[in-house]
């Protein structure tokens, strides 16, 4: 993945000022053998104008979907960074959720691809549904080079490795009834619905916690009846989480962030 | 307040198209004394285009900081919709948590008001902070006009009618001491923090239950030592959600999902 920050580089540093590059992600194929490792992109421009390193200076660092640690800095100028790398001996934890959810309008989409990474999700699928727009799926941000650089853009905010797997399905049936028992067997299966009369603390309770918890979130409409049946019949359990309807953006980092609590304690 | 959606009707328009309109909040100064209302902006046009509503139909509305209720259309043409009100006689519970936030960058507040309405903050606090940028108390998206609109576009999509009181302090110092205890005296004070080894859950449990919670959510590059200890020193309490950091935006929803959890348990 030469695309962790693969835009054009004044789009590049624009974004940067947006967010918080708090852990400094590098790929392992940019590493040589002694993990040593030159940045030219964005990351540098960071290292230079918003962190101010000079020689020496060591900043955080982490491995695409393993360990963080530390990049002393071994030489630096206008255009570039040499940054020598010591890493942790264990990555830190992987994400307990997975995300279901009905694809949502691409501008939506668009905004929360960072925050998902920053949360921490192992594993994103967006499918179709009944109320989903045919013309959501076409969207640039479907993208794996736009999505990817969103994603790492979390994961620098959030100091964290674990790029969330994405998988896009155009049809709901066959993801239902043919991938979805495979994918997620042994996760506690939630589905955000009004009509949910379980909350979530119901399922964190006693001898039975789940470790791993799949959270399925519906398209602005709501799934159908047939969609809901089907979803229930391979697994899923409704929970409600009061009167309030959501944006979906709002809903997901708001249930991410609720099961992310009880699955800590 | 004339400025539900004081927008020039177009980007209104389009701005409705964003988010949906599940409630339709109308101001009581607009009713007349048999509850009937005469709308012509961005909601009648939601009610023809979005809702397709005839003669007769019932709609869904609320009184802003009162009642639930249905409005049956007694008129409508290309202009205007004629409502006709009745009310539920108890409006819906207040929101039980405040929010303290050290003003974020513009363009961060911009997309968070809504956000905030549709989660349930009963008050916004926007406060200065050493690591905020003097400019940011210049922008637009501070001025009521603004904010009103963006809080009343959350009520309608969350289905309340609690419209959040905001306070903008551009000096923290006067604002903690003079005001804070003023205010919020009753409330449970908690201040999100890494180094927090308090989880939000530990404060919810056995008899004290709170009833209200002030929520502090400090600046990207965080509270200073000075800002942490007055904060202490006025009744808050540190808590950790794990060592992830994340954006302004992300952290005041899932804070707020988080502390809504508990204390609607």
């Amino acid at each position: 993945m030469n695309g962790i920050c693969s835009t054009p580089a004044q789009v590049c540093h624009e974004r940067m000022k947006e967010t918080q590059l708090n852990l400094i992600i590098i790929h392992p194929d940019e590493m040589d053998a002694e993990n040593r490792v030159v940045l030219a992109d964005g990351r540098a421009w960071h290292i230079r104008k918003v962190l101010k390193a000079e020689l020496g200076k060591q900043l955080r660092v982490g491995l695409l979907m393993g360990p963080l640690g530390t990049g002393i800095v071994e030489s630096i100028d206008k255009n570039s960074v040499l940054l020598k790398c010591v890493f942790e001996t264990e990555p830190p934890p992987q994400p307990a959720v997975d995300l279901l959810l009905a694809m949502p309008r691409p501008k939506v989409m668009k905004r929360l691809w960072a925050q998902l990474a920053a949360l921490g999700v192992g594993r994103i699928v967006l499918v179709n549904a009944e109320k989903v727009e045919k013309y959501y799926f076409d969207s640039h941000v479907l993208e794996p080079e736009f999505f990817n650089a969103r994603l790492v853009e979390g994961l620098q905010q959030a100091r964290c490795t674990h790029l969330p797997e994405v998988l896009v399905r155009r049809r709901f049936k066959p993801f239902v009834e043919d991938e979805l028992d495979l994918f997620f067997r042994d996760s506690l299966k939630l589905l955000a619905d009004p009509n949910g009369r379980k909350k979530p603390a119901d399922f964190f309770q006693g001898l039975d916690k789940p470790e791993r918890v799949l959270l399925a979130v519906g398209p602005e409409g709501g799934w159908t009846s047939y969609e809901l049946d089907k979803l229930l019949s391979h697994g899923f359990e409704l929970f409600g989480m009061g009167p309030r309807i959501l944006r979906t953006d709002t809903a997901c980092v708001g249930l991410l962030s609720v099961l992310a609590e009880y699955l800590r304690m």
